[in-house]
């Protein structure tokens, strides 16, 4: 396949449907929605017959269970697709928003506005309702999209974009606001690490080895996001009830995200209360505890933890225990071993809190409460398009603003400079 | 020379001085910056005398005389440094401000709060005053720096750096808060690009290799600046005079400069009038011009433009100029050859105005203005780390707030996720 031709003419496209949405009325996108989300429900046979054949490789292939589940569509899930589509019509579009606008001295008006970034590449894996996801998210924000899934998604991914891009163009807007590189081969991708002419930002979304290959390779911009070592310390002042709901809560809940806890730090005046408790609550849900050596005192048969166990991201249910001689020791810790995600402290402290606030260094820091809630809607925002684990551009959890960049308008009479 | 081992502890070292900068107050911030500042006039001699060590090798070498005087220190030009910094005090620290905090439905109290970004690399040419212009700007933000000047600057690089960290250190916050990597070796800057682990962002000042250099081979997250293939176009219902001294004044007030006018365009209605006025001050101020076609039948010995005109940024006394049929055709050429830094449109006519506003992609966008006002100070930020030509996280000049991120700080009282 020549990929430098097929790239130049998706390049060439993707910025030209830029420019018109960047123009586009809320009005129209929103319109663009909802014929987005009629269509993916029309052609529901279509999508499930496009899945079951990914499916039916995905078996031959001897793909893992979970892999399979997440490449499953059914009717249910594709009303879900429909839906998060809907949804996006009622949130307010960020573009166009002038946040600010000063006089200066020489009769300069310099105001900042709020724009598309443009073209945005997502590159992806095997949950095929990604696709329609960010390809709404893009469009509300005015941003051309182009798309590279998983390879187990192939022929649903195909689908689904072929849909929505027709979709796009039947309201009235460039069908070329969607489009997808959808091939098996790598070198696709590989090109599309270093598409600077075209795209303006590249967000993986995914597990830690596309990730880093992203970020190794890529020339143009990337917002990483994703990866969550996050810890919970109980502090020796805490609420014990409260301590121990926090913590199965961030570590059961749902184990298998970034958010979740997997590591649980435990002042050592407090360790003898809270881990006997918590160690019942945990073993009843199945959750195996690796634990430094106080905590293997303090209960019987943990299993011991290894160095390498701090620094993991099990998303499973395994949970590393350490108890800390103190508050320092605890934010010493994290901020060596974290990855900046989110990380709690329980505590009635009030100095304490208002230290962990200040001292550690991650996208969200929580005083009593579980690291679960750091996501776009728990946050208020409606929607998200992933979890920034970086300091540039976005941190945290990603809503439609993200998706924008400002521009400076400048309103003069002559001014010249002297 | 074992560059690993050196970066591992520069590294470690920036992130020790950049948690304790991260809880300085502006008052002891501001203090280092007065102590900065004296240092260097204190050390006056010292620093001519390694100043005069690279002037020397620089003619040895046969530099060109203007990258001599970039490279060349005298008195007053120590006592601008000096004034850069403590000019910095007067500013309003960005750092701890919680830009909003709401309250969701289950209590929890998200607010969202400014810090540093933590260490940043900033990698720049043989200018000297970049090192104490970049470290009283990464000071007075919270954040450790690491400086790599260029290899002409050796010498002097090396004793400021010297001089403004013993400062640091005496004003009693961190002395590794500004650290330099002064080596002739290439390989400390490959290395340098690729510190993930401690460098929270690169940013590149200079010219275009630099700087194409770094976008290539980063894996830590670039600011790109600088680059400004800038346009003014003059639309068919500008005003003669302000139309002219618009163009004079962006294209001769300072032509190295990256802000200054590359091409001008002009509607072919009003080009008549325009180009024998325009070509006869632009002649008596020695610039040379580069017509199309049109432009060279209205003014007779014009130099013919050809194709890579239009891309190029000459930083010199040269104008490429072209007639164009409309508006759209002036956007269309602007957003094909510029470099979205800053555009500038001559126009009495509302929509037109509104409209060039509107679609021209570039970081700053003005109506009857000179482009030469895109700067940190003329747009009022009292300060510049540089001008992003990128849209993620910094667009146009960049003030101290570009030098910062966001947390999320989370107040709860026992929430966990249903």
């Amino acid at each position: 396949m020549n990929w430098e031709k097929i790239w130049e003419e998706i390049g060439q496209n993707a910025k030209k449907a830029a420019r018109v949405l960047a123009k586009a009325s809320e009005t129209e996108k929103n319109h663009a929605l909802q014929m987005m989300a009629d269509a993916l429900v029309d052609n529901t046979s279509r999508i499930l017959e496009a899945n079951q054949k990914d499916l039916d490789l995905g078996v031959e292939k001897g793909l893992p269970r979970a892999l399979l589940d997440r490449l499953m569509l059914n009717e249910g899930r594709i009303k879900d697709m429909a839906h998060g589509l809907t949804a996006l019509k009622s949130l307010t579009d960020p573009v166009g928003e002038v946040t600010g606008m000063w006089k200066r001295p020489n009769g300069l008006m310099i105001g900042k506005k709020r724009v598309p970034l443009g073209v945005i590449g997502i590159i992806y894996e095997a949950r095929p309702n990604v696709t329609a996801d960010a390809a709404g998210l893009c469009l509300k924000t005015g941003n051309a999209v182009v798309l590279r899934g998983g390879s187990e998604a192939f022929n649903s991914n195909q689908v689904i974009t072929d849909i929505i891009s027709k979709a796009v163009g039947d309201a009235g807007l460039p069908a070329e606001s969607v489009q997808s590189i959808n091939a098996r081969d790598r070198a696709a991708v590989d090109m599309m690490l270093k598409m600077n002419r075209y795209l303006d930002v590249l967000i993986p979304r995914g597990g830690a080895g596309l990730i880093q290959n992203v970020i190794n390779n890529a020339t143009v911009p990337v917002i990483q996001t994703g990866l969550g070592n996050c810890h919970t310390y109980i502090d020796s002042d805490a609420d014990l009830e409260m301590a121990v709901n926090i913590a199965v809560n961030a570590k059961t809940h749902r184990p298998g995200v970034c958010n979740a806890m997997e590591t649980l730090l435990i002042h050592q005046e407090i360790a003898p209360q809270v881990l006997p408790l918590l160690h019942k609550k945990l073993e009843e849900l199945g959750v195996e505890l690796r634990g430094c050596q106080k905590t293997c005192c303090i209960i019987n048969g943990v299993k011991q933890a290894v160095e390498t166990d701090w620094p993991t991201e099990y998303l499973d249910l395994i949970l590393a225990v350490k108890v800390v001689e103190s508050l320092d020791a605890a934010i010493e810790h994290i901020n060596c071993y974290g990855t900046m995600h989110s990380e709690a402290i329980v505590t009635n402290n009030y100095e304490n809190a208002q230290k962990f606030l200040e001292e550690i260094d991650a996208a969200a820091v929580y005083v009593n409460a579980s690291t679960r809630f750091t996501d776009g809607f728990q946050f208020g925002y409606g929607a998200e398009i992933g979890i920034s684990t970086q300091k540039l551009h976005a941190r945290g959890p990603m809503g439609l603003e993200a998706l924008t960049t400002i521009k400076y308008i400048i309103y003069g009479n002559g001014q010249i400079r002297k």
